[in-house]
């Protein structure tokens, strides 16, 4: 009865009421009616639990029927029905595994099936939970270290690294971190309690991937614990792994950077590699923006025509006065983003730098404003030449202003990451330095549009 | 009356006349001299040496008159005089060290020492040499596994690392390496040779610092070790450096392709944090080459007045031309450099990808310029619509060629580092589109220069 009630749910993919239903039972009610379910029923069911009660039914399923409903968590009628539900639904609806049972299935997992499963174990992409291994050794804090070492020796063979040793409680929560060179420098009848860190570094399931290899980076850490809303220790993420992380992390914001757009996991093999379909659809996409931006430009030189066709002298210098601001927008929108990754600069005061490059990008603007001014006046009309000093002044200002301004905004909105932003600013930074330019064209030129 | 020969030759900075007598000296000769000499003038001889004379010398000299001269390596009369040498006459002029000479020397200097002293080493800059520690413990091949790990109970407190050992020789020849966790796993009674991993992989203290650092990255290494020219251990390098190596090297190239120029340790620090004098240092030398380039561009726009007197609407699509010919430059730019650091493009085959991303560009171009043709054509007349459509056709599919090939060429001719190579490659490719457009609109419209 209650059964088929739940098996109706699922067919239904009606969760939310699937979970209300789940929370309104007895443990044993439960237990009973979970035994009759299909293995990939088992799964959703078990997922839709909460964490103490998943913990609960867990512990009293015996060996036999724990393995398998581990293994259905790779089913391929399970990953199926997981892939129908939308990303928001499975963060809205799982809750992390319990500690034990998340361990459990994450180490008798391929690094494939793992890649499928962690969507099940509630992890978000991206995230330190999604990329641990389970492949550490744990010590309890009243051993020797004697004992430690036996234990070390017992299971080093299957484990990722031995040079870090995670202490424990019996509920797995984390108690402390002690290195084996610590271990090897201590007394034999040391005990661990008094030898480890208390107050290890940790990161959280949910931390960010990036935070966690900067952290193992700047903390010069062989590898960190991770851990779950209860403090329990869930796994570790190691320094190779950090390397590989801030490695395809630089290679994302150069493809970023560049406009080249798309999730791929090898976006630089599909460049090199890739069939002219797949590439069209990482290259074009922000083209096809940015080439909307330039019509806008256009329009911008067209509504100036009167202009061009009483002076044409002043589409020599369109050229010009957008490349000089590009250049120099560019290099402010570098030094922004170099400083926030390096920590030179603070989002929260974020006015000092700030008006310290709108100083730079004033001096460089009059620098190269003068010089071009000059040679522009000498080349055609001193007129034309005061326009072109003075636009250039401007327009570079204002690239570094916006060079500065627009990124920061971005990193504000959470939007910084958006795929192709830096085309789109430069895209942006020509339109302004054509206005401006246009502006003191009609200025001094005397044609008012 | 040999010290003052070898005083003169020093004052006078005549190093190659100094060397040339220094190796006609018997060992005795030189060092009965060598103890009259000041503490400045027997590093420069001591350095002057072969690597072998060298060697004999400081097995001469007694413990104390060792410690002196290696202490003399810092002082700050040395150094001084160390500065005023030409950086190719300190490479032409000094051998390696003896590696037991430079372990030792190393050993004892602060950080900052060694940044100086390196120099003296003869190790170049950007090398393994230059980055290495000589912190690690060294074992022998007859050792049991019972002895190494006393010797590493003993050692292990001063030395960076002990999860490596590296197994030695009497002449300090690198013989293998050894894990501490396959020492654990091991027998007490089972001996090295026997369990240590033979033909270990190593650099040279000659290797470039980023191919140190991608070997540890790409092999999951904790640290590898450093020979000199006779295979002798030196030093080793560990991960935690590795990571600070690429993490630099990335933000070099970061700042080098915005057209930030410089060499200071912190580039990015300086930019936020120091004067506006020292800033304009290193951002305005790119600026004003790039100002040149803008300048021929602004020529080729001038010598086309004609057509842009009689058709002003040429102009509007001066800014579209030039911005989307560089927006898919850049991006065959990228993918060009990913490839190549990723090892998905191979140097010596380099025709396959190059034909691949002209074809990439050509079909690109292809759609970019019907849409924008047909829109140019329906907004003014045909005819400009054909000239600008086909003008953006060839342009994206040469700018993808010269993103290709430029930094290829770049790389072939050692080129690639020049710091600002990307904002000139961009204002080449800007001409280039420039000359293009003009090209068809001199046939289409008519108007022929």
């Amino acid at each position: 009865m209650l059964t088929e009630r739940i098996s109706a749910h699922i067919e239904h993919k009606d969760l939310d009421s699937l979970k209300a239903l789940l929370s309104g039972l007895e443990d044993v009610e439960l237990q009973f009616a979970f035994n009759d379910l299909t293995d990939e029923e088992q799964v959703i069911t078990f997922r839709l639990l909460s964490k103490a009660a998943a913990l609960t039914l867990f512990d009293q399923l015996d060996t036999e029927h724990q393995e398998n409903l581990l293994s259905s968590f790779t089913n391929e009628r399970t990953i199926e029905f997981v892939n129908t539900l939308a990303p928001d639904d499975r963060v809205r609806l799982l809750d992390e595994l319990p500690a034990g049972v998340a361990q459990q299935l994450i180490a008798n997992l391929s690094h494939e099936e793992r890649k499928i499963t962690n969507l099940l174990l509630g992890y978000e992409d991206e995230t330190a939970g999604r990329i641990m291994t389970t492949e550490f050794i744990s010590l309890r804090r009243k051993m020797t270290v004697a004992q430690a070492l036996d234990r070390i020796r017992q299971q080093a063979r299957d484990k990722e690294t031995i040079y870090t040793l995670y202490v424990t409680d019996s509920m797995k929560k984390l108690k402390g971190v002690i290195s084996l060179k610590e271990l090897i420098l201590a007394q034999p009848t040391d005990v661990i309690d008094r030898i480890m860190t208390k107050h290890a570094l940790r990161v959280h399931t949910s931390t960010d991937q990036e935070e966690v290899a900067r952290t193992l980076q700047e903390m010069d850490l062989l590898a960190i614990p991770v851990v779950d809303k209860e403090e329990r220790l869930v796994g570790i993420v190691t320094i190779d792994d950090a390397m590989d992380i801030l490695e395809d992390e630089a290679t994302e914001d150069i493809f970023d950077r560049a406009g080249i757009t798309g999730n791929e996991t090898d976006r630089s093999d599909l460049l090199v590699n890739g069939s002219l379909w797949r590439i069209w659809k990482v290259r074009l996409p922000i083209l096809v923006v940015t080439l909307g931006f330039a019509f806008i430009a256009g329009f911008i030189v067209d509504g100036f025509e009167e202009a061009l066709e009483s002076i044409a002298a002043v589409a020599i210098f369109i050229p010009l006065i957008m490349g000089m601001s590009g250049n120099v927008g560019t290099q402010s929108s570098t030094v922004f983003a170099r400083g926030v990754v390096l920590g030179q600069i603070d989002m929260k005061k974020f006015a000092k730098p700030f008006v310290k490059e709108i100083l730079v990008g004033l001096s460089i603007g009059l620098m190269l404003g003068v010089i071009t001014g000059v040679i522009a006046g000498l080349w055609h009309t001193p007129m034309l030449g005061l326009a072109v000093g003075l636009a250039l002044i401007v327009a570079i200002t204002v690239a570094s202003l916006l060079g500065f301004l627009v990124p920061f905004l971005l990193i504000k909105l959470n939007l910084d990451q958006a795929a192709g932003s830096a085309p789109i600013i430069t895209s942006i930074k020509d339109i302004v330095a054509l206005l401006i330019y246009f502006l003191f064209v009609s200025i001094f030129l005397g044609v008012v549009y």
